[in-house]
């Protein structure tokens, strides 16, 4: 019997997916499930990608550039970032399948085996397993629930940094934390980025989910970083289509993309269809973005005041994103999420959500801590947060 | 600067996609390109796809469960793999972002960096870049294309197994020869993997198109095997749903199953419009599929006489797929192929063809090989044929 992969077999298994078998053995026993544990909300797609969708017709469906479509490429340089105040040009831009794809790419093109990346914990774990594929490790640099996640002093962040360390990876606005880098912070990490001549991958896919008053600074605002900055982007939140898988990665680093565009060939081309459904959704007009945001700024402010007025429970205020980390008071966070599964039911019902340890690389962070994903309507997680409640108090007698 | 990856720069450009440039300028300038590059034919999808597509209506797209939505495994298990005599479980196959992630996933699934995988050249290209990707080494056995690339005797491929050796790879029917390892090929490929515990990857995107009276032979098909066999599959070919990006793959050996569902899930999930299209596509007929086969043997019988009949050209008659590799009069196809693009023109027309070269390891091999896909119906291929005569003819003046 041949041995699969020594170097591939450390990887876990996905934090957000394997509470997943549980979740579907209570839902075929009838029981049901509030999901605050995915960033799969209930908000529609722009009626323009809908619409985008029902004009595709089709006898056969071959292969679009390795790049994606030039239509789709040249909507989102003209049209989508152009309005976010980003310029790129047409060679700066792939469209991927999705930002995880870009992810791969990057940590593909960008490092070599052994290399590090530096990330502030908690964050998206699947930064780890997608990294270990090319032997990239993801080296942790902790924030602090207490203080709301907030960037470490350039002084710690370097602390961490070896001859290996490649780059820098954010997530902003951060799943799962909901922080947001403004302007300032992302300044402080520009300059560790220089000094240690590191790439700056920032992944926005959140960008949209903003709910503060500073307009948002992307990476790409940066001045004098054209050589460092790697964008991770994706459809998928942003109008609500993560089943399109459709992304892009953005750089102007022109060598980074010669090679990312090699890799991008290898596979032959990003999804057709779900290219179609995002050039419709591109059109998109500020009010859907302006009804989106203030649906979830309603949503976050309850989860938070609820998360707040359960006894033993503590979570800051997200200022983007659509996640929030909570302390609660249990040992075992993990235990406790699969125990609401396996064994909750409050009047047949019961909520998943999501253990945070697994977002941190430091042994024994983050133990009592879960993600919730304040996706569902108000009336919804009103429910949600009484069955939270309730369970907190039958597990913790 | 920050620098790119030393160990992924020296990834060739994609040998059928390199001459894009090329192209696209002869179309600027208002040259009609006869496309016999790639393999994106023009026959129709299944009538049950694009009718699936037409019916599906959202108002957003989540995301499906990693493996694919259980609809289609179901589909794939018990209608499209139980008709081809294939009998597999439901835990046996994952849905993927067609055969370049299944591809990509067991390079870094079965390998580790440093690991050697054995194919047959000339083979698939891309298999060199998906391979490098995580550090492994294609480690090619020379096949001639005078004997029509036949499978080498065992004592000559286990000349090339090393300590690293992890597997050996088929594309059955070829991409790029059309050749067909029939059920003796694939005993004695398998036992050469039993006696050294390897793995057997499959790539059997072409299973359809095979015009020889021989039942096709998959390699599920062998006994005993079932540690070792991994199946590439994709709708891509079979459907003419390239665009979908649809693919999956099926193995019977569980730690290796395990693995890749971590990957799976780091992605999150396939393109979800895709994965409807295909559901639709594969209440094909067989009337589709003999329709379809008879194209095609009508379009190889033709293309395989036309070339031999041009002064210098030599190809052996392939058995399956849509490709055939044949000589040519020249010492450079690489630069020929170029030159088609570039300066030839007959009555403002013109051929692309894909160089063979970057198809084999073997330095200097398959030099003076182009590959012909024969994607286009007879008349067109009849106007290609003579363009390139023309073309050979002027070149070597």
């Amino acid at each position: 019997m041949p041995a699969i992969s020594k170097s591939a077999a450390s990887i876990p298994a996905s934090a957000i997916r394997m509470l997943t078998p549980f979740a579907d053995k209570a839902k075929a026993d009838g029981v049901k499930i509030y999901h605050l544990n995915i960033g799969a909300p209930d908000i529609k797609s722009p009626v323009s990608a809908v619409k985008a969708l029902k004009e595709f017709s089709f006898d056969h469906l071959p292969y679009s550039n390795s790049a994606g479509t030039l239509e789709l490429r040249k909507a989102l340089v003209e049209k989508y970032y152009r309005k976010v105040g980003i310029n790129i040009g047409l060679d700066d831009i792939l469209v991927t399948t999705a930002g995880s794809e870009s992810l791969s790419f990057i940590f593909h093109a960008a490092f070599d085996p052994g290399d590090e990346v530096i990330a502030m914990e908690p964050y998206y774990c699947n930064y780890n397993t997608l990294a270990k594929m090319n032997g990239v490790k993801v080296v942790a640099v902790h924030t602090d629930i207490r203080s709301g996640f907030a960037l470490p002093p350039a002084e710690e962040i370097e602390k961490h940094i070896t001859p290996r360390t490649k780059g820098i990876i954010v997530c902003n606005p951060s799943n799962p934390t909901g922080m947001i880098y403004g302007k300032a912070e992302m300044l402080a990490i520009a300059q560790i980025c220089r000094r240690h001549d590191l790439f700056l991958i920032s992944d926005e896919a959140y960008r949209e989910f903003c709910y503060t008053e500073e307009p948002y600074f992307s990476a790409l605002h940066l001045e004098g970083m054209d050589e460092n900055v790697i964008l991770v982007d994706s459809a998928s939140k942003r109008y609500n289509l993560c089943g399109s898988r459709i992304g892009c990665l953005v750089s102007r680093n022109k060598d980074l993309m010669e090679l990312i565009t090699k890799f991008a060939q290898a596979r032959l081309c990003p999804p057709v269809l779900g290219q179609a459904v995002v050039l419709g959704a591109i059109d998109a007009d500020d009010a859907y973005f302006a009804a989106v945001k203030e649906e979830y700024i309603a949503r976050r402010n309850y989860t938070v005041k609820a998360l707040n007025a359960i006894p033993g429970v503590f979570t800051p205020e997200p200022k983007g994103a659509f996640y929030t980390v909570a302390e609660l008071p249990v040992e075992n966070a993990t235990a406790f999420c699969k125990w609401l599964l396996t064994d909750f039911r409050l009047e047949g019902e019961t909520v998943m959500i999501t253990p945070v340890e697994p977002f941190y690389s430091t042994p024994g962070e983050g133990r009592n801590q879960v993600r919730v994903a304040y996706v569902l309507e108000v009336p919804e997680l009103k429910k949600a947060m009484r069955i939270l409640e309730k369970a907190l108090e039958t597990y913790n007698k």
